[in-house]
Parts: structure tokens; C-alpha cells; sequence
């Protein structure tokens, strides 16, 4: 199979750079290094996709390579469809991917569709290609414990215990954010070999099967406010019953097992991994009916350790909903982590700030790091942040960068960006993006969107009108996606990617997208209510 | 309650043309002799609205009178939500109206959310201030029985009987429409009101309760050549089975009762309007099923006729399926009138091209007339259509032109427009829009999108990629709807409307925008593999 691999340095294959960006970051998407399943072109959350096929991936190259700058490729879920005339300042790229009417959007339509060659499905930064890899997950975890030490223990976790269950895919990058937000993170998981990855990739530092030895280690260092992680063999339900017992109660509980399934996912409680392999096979019911007492057990020790104190969160696992199936009816009396601790981020157009060096050169990273924290010299929570990316977590693909940043700090980096390009201290230009998943761009009323004050979770007039204003403002890609995170039904969200060349063009651009942008978010929620988008709202003048 | 009405003259209320259009063109939607209910703010469609509320409508109205040219104002189901920052050759009004995420895409959530105030059914041209009042049935009509001349008689309709059921509120069009597409036309209904109706607004020439007088007039004219109407009071399945007996076969035989109510709208053989009215009341129940025979045995003698040469075609009532539900098993041996007729004029870009007269001057849109007519001298239906609108159609506010163009003509017309405002041929400029039902513009399985040759009928990346391309593009105003026509749950569409104000900006703009708009529709045909437009897709040098 062919090795995709963006093209570095500051030769250009396209006409310009904003198409050779766009085709720099699609071929990144399918890098190796960052790809899931590059033969198939997939680059994460299951199928998501950044081309339809084999064949459609070389003809969007092609057109890229030709495309003039006051042209625009369209793409149809991955395949391009035509090239329009447009102008300097609009996007080269136009992008819809999945997008189904509403009455036929079911994963069977979709698949069918898609067997038949006419569909793809878009994740989030998948299709829209600026995907970047474990980096952002990462941190979106972090941006989670920050907020919840910034929200309840005025400033980090520093001296702080947090406890959860679930070591693997992305639960794995829980210790690496806790340490990384300040925190003692102590996480249990059933399946030793699941810990012993993150040792293995430092996202983690210690590793016991031991109950006694793992809890004198977390709170020794809780004492001692030293920010390590330590991984526990063993069934997160009799921890938290060991630690009550024990009056051990964590500042910060969650959970992060696999309980969204409760038959190939959640381990039930008393069973060994052997053991619950065994009883999936032979009797799935069986082993779904104690899955949800166990998760039911569960959660009942979660909510005595919130009435004791610990700030407890479910963290998008539906582990309330299936606790509540198992027998627990108080299970959703914690809440989400998206109304608990991103929600008032979104207020202030806080959200998932990315950007990836064209040079390939991982200095380029290094100098914008450096130049944000001269920037924001105040954000203790981004300084900490940057500094442990850097020596922490390994580039995969392009060098690339992601960090939250609020209304106002988007256009400052962006134009920051801008100017570091044009004056030679980068040495090619960078692109600037974000996840669908962001404060203005998505409705997702499973996730981003749950539980909106006045109840408008399912209005996607919102994320359209983010598409709409960001191909005003003249991004450099647009991308409008259905389905994405939650599946294909529950979500509606638009993407973007702005180019910062160094040139004029690229500066004004920059400035009016990255008001846009974060701007949707405060209008978004402050038009639902929110208090504090509303001061936002004033403060920056975006109230009509 | 405030009599709206859309400025005049050549004045400025706006800041430049560019606001003072959607200015305009927002009252003019809610001007009483154009809208239904300007009270409720009801356009047209059912509930189909202009803007939320009152205090909505008054707040755009503000915002537009202060709107700069670089900048763009957002509207949310009738609602400003926000100013952002653009630039000149953006779309100034960028407009959400009525979307919801999937799997809440249903009336009930809808309601239930405008109930509180958070949303607003834009039906298509409604919430894009682009509607004129019926002179659009009719042209659509007329676009219908004129491609039924081309395509199965060489041209025109002349000398060619046309027969159909019910002349209600949208079939009281077909008349007007058949006589202007050169036929001789007879008419069913078994309400002697509605063809009354008719015959005092003169879209119907003649009416009789006495089908021999009614075979006579009709046979005559069609003989003579005569482009008459004649409306005959009666039972639509009794009248076919006569003319059967009689041996006489329409040339074009469709249906436009009210069929897709079975209960409160077709009537059953055999029953006076009187005896209906009763049974309605008295048993619903055994009211449908006699509705369902009637409609059985309606298109049994349908079907006959269609062997017997007539070009037979079902005009979307669903009167199909219920015939089938009552007993006819062929009831889908002819196909309805999108595949038949509308979609060949897709694939060649054709569609609802309109244009509105900001200055209020009836003589503006009679110069557009005239200079449409040389623009294109060989186009005939094009002559005979304009001719017959300028002497039987009144226009409602601001007067208005619709008339379908495709491929290369929306782009000559648009230009041609812009120079005569340049020049001052034209008092005031004109904005150039049109239905959301477009070539290139909707997805909408139940009627536009019906049985695609792909199955594509579902995918909605089309209308996306076309709102994207025409906000790139430069269009003056974008929007995006959900549920228009067929309702909630079922259709995604996008709208645009341009400036010709004599700029060269816009003759920039559009340059592009009328473009790009029908290059949509013959890429998403071609795609879809219609061999027509992968022709017009290479004549114009669409297709990557
Ligand atoms: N909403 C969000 O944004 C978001 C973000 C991250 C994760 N999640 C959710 O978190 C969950 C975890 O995701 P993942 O990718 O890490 O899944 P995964 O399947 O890779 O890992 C789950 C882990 O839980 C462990 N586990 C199962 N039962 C256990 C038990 N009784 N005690 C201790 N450990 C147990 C398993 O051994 C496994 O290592 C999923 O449900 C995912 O959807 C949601
Ligand atoms: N898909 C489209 O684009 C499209 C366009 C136009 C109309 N339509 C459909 O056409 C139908 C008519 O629309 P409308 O607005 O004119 O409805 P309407 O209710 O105003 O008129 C229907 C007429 O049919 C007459 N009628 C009922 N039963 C009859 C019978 N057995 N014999 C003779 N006449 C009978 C009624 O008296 C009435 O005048 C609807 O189903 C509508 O949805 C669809």
C-alpha cells in the first residue's frame, strides 16, 4: 500500500499555499503515523474517513494541485464533485461529508449508501482533515481536570486525589492529564495489560495489583502534593468499597470504563477477565444482567463519595444510564462532564485551538509555544500545559499543537502565527483548525449540546450558521458534518481551517475567522441563557 | 397591526443596496397583498414565516438599517443572533431557519420547541424573503405541461387536450398554465365554488355542469387549435369512464384533487359534496374506504387511458399509493411528474429563476421582459411564457418575474440585468433569487430527489455544498432550511438571492453566483449518472 506522507519544507507542489495546505493536512490525516487504518482510509473513531476511496483521494490530490487561487473544490462525503469560481478570500475547499435528511438518517441508510460507493462517513476531523492525533485527546481530558480545579479549588488539582476507573483507549489519557492539571491520580482497570501500555508509554508512572500498596501511594503523594499517576489491578466497584470503608474519599471521581457496552465492554463485578470472557460467550444476557447490577454497585459508591465530598462527574460513558437500568435510582444525580465543565468554558468561546507547522519542522511548534506563553503570560493552566506537551507527548504526522483558547486569545495567537511566518522566525506557514467539537459549531444533544437551559439541545440552525459565517470570513476549508462523535442521527457540526501564510490576504482572513469563530460559541449560549456568555457576549460587543 | 410594505423608489433606508435588497424584500414578503397572514407573519406553506416574532422582525429591521458591507448578519429561525465581521463580496444576510438534528427532526419536537419561542418553520422562500406570490404556481405549472410539449409533441402544447382533476388552491393554476403552454385544457372538480373562482380571477375561460357542453368546447378547441379552459363540475372518475366510453383520449391526462387526504379532502364517487360532508361527519372510516375504491377505480380508467396514448403522470397528491391501497395493483404503472418532466430540466440546470424590481416600478420588470426576449429569440416556451404573465398574471408587491433558465442563461440574464441598472434602463436594481426547489438546491426524497437513478435520493452534502458555494461565491443573501414543502423531518434546502445594482462588484458576484448555482444541479445529476447532465456537465466543463 502506498505510504501517505505530507510533503515538508517550503517547497510548494500546489499553486499556492492555501492549496497546498489543504493537501499537506489530507495527506497528514493519513499518515501512519497518525492514521488508524491508512489502507482504508481511515483515520479515527471508527470508520471516520478522509476520503471515500483509493480513487477519489488521488483525484482530490490532483485537483489540488491545480486549483487556482480564486477557485474552490467541492467534496461529497470524501470524493470531489466539482470546482467552482470564486475569489481570493473564500475557502479553496468545500466540504460536506455524511449528511443525510433527517427521516432517512440511520446507520442502515447510511451503510447501505456507503456500500453502494456514494457515502463516507466524516467523523469529526477525519473528512475535514486536520485530525492530529492522541494529542487532542490528551488534552481535552486535561482541559476537564483543569476546569475542575479551576472551578472548585481555585486554581489546579495541586494537593488533589482523583480517582477513576478505565485505562484503556481514551481513558488511558486520564493519569498523563491529572498529573498534568496538578493532580495524584489513582486509576483502576480489570486488564493489567491496559495499564502496562501506559506505563510503557509514560502516560503513566507506577503500576500495582495491590489495594494497600496503591492507596499508600496516592496518598502519600496527595500529601505531598506530588502529581503522579499510579494504575491499579483490579474491579473499580470494590476499590471505591475498600476506600469508604477506609474513609478514603477523592477529591475528584469519575469513570471511564468501557460502560457504554455493557456486554463487550463492562467487566461485571466478581468476575475475572478469563471468567467474564467465558460467561460473554456462553450467556450474554446473563452477563448483561450483571453488568448492570455491577454498574448500579458502582455508581452507588460513587454517589456516597459525592455526599461525602468528591466532586464526581460522569464522563460520556452512559455509566449513569445503565446503573439506573441495574437498579440504582438515584444514578444521574451527578452530572456530565459537558454541563459540569466545558459548558462554562463554551461561554467564554473556549474551545480546541489546533495548529500544525506546513515545515514539518518540530522547532516551528517549539517557537509558537514559546511565543503563547509571552502572549498569555497570566494562563498558569496553558504554561503548565504547554510545557508538559512538549515533554511528554510525541508529534505524530506534522508537528502540531493543540490548546484551548477563549474569544479574543484566538485572533490574538492566529494573528501572532501570522506575523511569525511572515517575518522568517517559521519557517513555512502554519494552519490553525479546531474539532468540530466546539463551542459554536456543533449540536449534539447526547453530548455537546445535553441539557441546553432552554432546552434548545437539538436546534442546528447553529452549526449552520458557524458554516455559513466562517466561509464568509474567508477560512481556508469549510466542512460541514452529521454524525460525528455520537453517530449518524444524533449530531450536526461544521469544521474550519485557516491558513496563516504570512501574507496580507492571510492576515485578514485570520482576523475575521478567529472572531467568528469563538464568537458563534458566546452568541450560541448566549442566546440560550447562560449568564456568563452574556457578560461575554458584552464584554467583546457580539449581542445584537 | 402595521401594514408592511417594502419601500419604493431609489431612495436608500440602508446604507447601501446591499441591505436596503433584504430590507425590502423581507417586507415585501410580509405585505399583505403578497402574504397570507402578515399578522401571524405567515407567508405562505401553512405556517410557513418571514421572521419569528414581532420583536424579531423589528430587530432585523434594525440591524439592517445599520449593517455595514463588511459585515454579515446572522439570523437564527427568524432571529438576529448576531453582526460578524466579512467583507464586501459576502453575503450580507446569512440565515438558519428550522433545522434539527436528526433524530429530533420531527413536527412534535418542532412545535414544541416554536411553542417556546425558539423556532420558526421557514418553509422554502418564506424565511428567505424571496417569496412573490402565486405567479410561482403557475410558472411552475406551466414549466410542467410546457416540458410535456417538448418532449412528447415536438414543442407546444397546441392542438393537444389536456384533462385533470381538481381546481383548488394549487390546481386551480393548471388552466391558466396548459392554455399558456399552448393546449386545450378541461378540468374536473366537484365543486362548482373552485371552478367559479376561476373563472372571476380569468385562469379559467369557461365552465359547465353538462359534460356533452363540456366535450363539445373541448374537442372543438383542441380541434381548432384553440388554447381554452373549460372547467366541468363533476366527478373526476366519472368523467374519464365517459370520455372512455366516448373514445376519447386525452393527449395529457394528470390529477391535482386532493388525493393526499383521503378523509378530509378527495370525494368518493357517488356522493353529492352535500352527501360527503355528512358521511365525513357521521364515519370517517367508511368514508376512506370509499375514497380509497374511487380513487382505485380513478386511476384504474387513468391506466386505461395511458394505454390508449395518453401521456399519463401523477402530479404529487399521492394519489398512487392510496389507489393502490383501494385496490389497484398497477397504480404505479406511471411515474409522477418530477422524474417525468422536472428532472430532465435539472440536468440541464433549468430551474425557478425569479427576480424582483426593488423600485416598485411595474415598467422595470416589462423592460427585463423585453430584454429576455432578445436576449434569447429562439426560445419559445420562454416568449410565450413572459407574454402571457405580463397580460394575465397581477402582480403582488413589488413586481416580480419568474421564469426558468439553465445552465449559462441564469449567468447571461444576471449579467444582462446589471448593465440595465448600470445604465439606468432600470429605476432601481433588481435581486436576482429563487425556490429553494432548484436544481442543484434540495434534497427532498418524497418529491424533488424521488427515485434518483444512484438511490442518492437521501443524500443531503448536495444542498450544502450548494450553500457554501453560493456564500463563497458571492450571493447577497444564504440560507438554509429544513422540512420545507413536504415538512419536518423530510427535506434539506438552501436559497439564494443576488444584487444587480450596477456594480462591478456585483457583476462580480454575479458572474459567480449565477454560475455556480444551476453548475450545482448538472454536477449532482451527472453524478447521480443522468446521461443528460453528464452532457451538460462536459459542454460547460463542470465535471472534475
Ligand atoms: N464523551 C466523551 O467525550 C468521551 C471521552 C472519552 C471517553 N468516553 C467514553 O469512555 C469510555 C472509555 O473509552 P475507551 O476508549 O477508553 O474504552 P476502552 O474499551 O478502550 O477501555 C475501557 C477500559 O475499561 C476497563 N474496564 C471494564 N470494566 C471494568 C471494571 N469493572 N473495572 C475496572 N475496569 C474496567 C477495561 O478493561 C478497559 O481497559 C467509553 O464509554 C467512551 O465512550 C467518552
Ligand atoms: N408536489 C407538488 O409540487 C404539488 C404541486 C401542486 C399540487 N400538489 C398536490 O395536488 C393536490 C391539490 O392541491 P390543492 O392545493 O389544489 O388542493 P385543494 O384541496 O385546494 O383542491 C382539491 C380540489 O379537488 C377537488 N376534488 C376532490 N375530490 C374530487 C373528485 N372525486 N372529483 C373531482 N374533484 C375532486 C376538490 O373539490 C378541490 O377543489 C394536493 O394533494 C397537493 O399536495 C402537489
Amino acid at each position: 500500500h502506498p505510504h501517505y506522507r505530507a510533503p515538508r519544507g517550503s517547497q510548494l507542489h500546489a499553486l499556492s499555499w492555501q492549496t497546498e495546505a489543504p493537501l499537506r493536512m489530507l495527506l497528514n490525516n493519513l499518515d501512519a503515523e497518525v492514521a488508524e487504518d491508512p489502507d482504508r482510509l481511515v483515520v479515527y473513531g471508527g470508520t471516520g474517513q478522509a476520503a471515500r476511496n483509493r480513487e477519489a483521494l488521488e483525484k482530490i490530490i490532483d485537483c489540488l494541485l491545480q486549483l487556482r487561487d480564486d477557485q474552490s473544490l467541492l467534496v461529497q462525503s470524501g470524493k470531489p464533485v466539482g470546482i467552482m469560481p470564486t475569489h481570493p478570500e473564500a475557502p479553496r475547499v468545500l466540504i460536506a461529508n455524511s449528511n443525510l435528511v433527517p427521516a432517512w438518517a440511520s446507520w442502515e441508510h447510511f451503510e447501505n449508501l456507503k456500500a453502494r460507493g456514494l457515502m463516507m462517513y466524516g467523523q469529526m476531523t477525519a473528512g475535514s482533515w486536520i485530525y492530529i492525533g492522541t494529542q487532542g485527546i490528551v488534552q481535552g481530558t486535561y482541559e476537564t481536570f483543569a476546569a475542575c480545579g479551576r472551578q472548585h479549588f481555585g486554581g489546579s488539582l495541586h494537593k488533589k486525589l482523583v480517582v477513576s476507573g478505565g485505562l484503556g483507549g481514551m481513558g488511558g489519557a486520564q493519569p498523563l492529564a491529572a498529573t498534568i492539571a496538578g493532580g495524584t491520580f489513582l486509576g483502576v482497570d480489570i486488564d493489567p495489560s491496559r495499564i502496562q501500555k501506559r506505563i510503557d508509554t509514560r502516560y503513566c508512572d507506577r503500576m500495582t495489583y495491590e489495594y494497600e500498596e496503591a492507596k499508600r501511594w496516592a496518598l502519600d503523594a496527595r500529601d505531598k502534593g506530588e502529581a503522579i499517576s499510579i494504575g491499579l489491578v483490579g474491579d473499580i466497584g470494590d476499590v471505591l468499597e475498600r476506600l469508604l470503608q477506609d474513609g478514603i474519599i477523592p477529591d475528584v471521581l469519575t469513570d471511564q470504563t468501557s460502560a457504554h457496552d455493557p456486554v463487550h465492554g463492562y467487566v461485571p463485578n466478581g468476575l475475572s477477565l478469563q471468567e467474564a470472557a467465558e460467561l460473554r460467550q456462553r450467556n450474554p444476557q446473563a452477563y448483561k444482567e450483571r453488568s448492570l447490577k455491577s454498574m448500579a454497585r458502582h455508581v452507588g459508591f460513587m454517589l456516597e463519595m459525592q455526599k461525602r465530598g468528591a466532586k464526581t462527574f460522569d464522563y460520556g460513558n452512559n455509566l449513569r444510564e445503565f446503573a439506573r437500568q441495574g437498579g440504582e435510582p438515584n444514578a444521574f444525580d451527578f452530572k456530565g462532564f459537558v454541563p459540569e465543565y466545558i459548558r462554562p468554558q463554551f461561554c467564554e468561546g473556549r474551545g480546541p485551538f489546533r495548529w500544525a507547522a506546513l515545515s514539518g519542522d518540530p522547532d516551528d511548534i517549539f517557537a509558537t509555544d514559546q511565543a503563547l506563553k509571552e502572549l498569555f503570560p497570566q494562563n498558569e493552566g496553558l504554561h503548565r500545559w504547554l510545557e508538559a506537551a512538549r515533554d511528554r507527548i510525541a508529534f505524530q504526522g506534522l508537528p502540531s499543537r493543540i490548546c484551548w483558547l477563549g474569544m479574543g486569545e484566538r485572533q490574538q495567537a492566529g494573528l501572532l502565527f501570522n506575523e511569525m511566518v511572515r517575518d522568517g522566525r517559521l519557517k513555512a506557514p502554519l494552519v490553525i483548525g479546531r474539532d468540530h467539537l466546539d463551542c459554536g459549531s456543533v449540536a449534539s444533544p447526547n453530548r455537546e449540546t445535553e441539557g441546553m437551559l432552554d432546552g434548545s439541545d437539538a436546534v442546528s440552525d447553529w452549526p449552520l450558521l458557524n458554516l455559513m459565517s466562517n466561509t464568509a470570513g474567508g477560512a481556508t476549508w469549510v466542512s460541514f458534518h452529521h454524525g460525528g462523535g455520537v453517530g449518524i442521527g444524533y449530531s450536526q457540526h461544521a469544521g474550519m481551517v485557516v491558513l496563516a501564510d504570512g501574507s496580507e490576504r492571510a492576515a485578514n482572513c485570520l482576523k475575521r475567522v478567529l472572531h467568528i469563530d469563538p464568537a458563534m460559541g458566546v452568541i450560541r449560549h448566549a442566546d440560550a441563557g447562560y449568564v456568563r456568555a452574556k457578560e461575554w457576549g458584552e464584554r467583546f460587543e457580539l449581542l445584537v
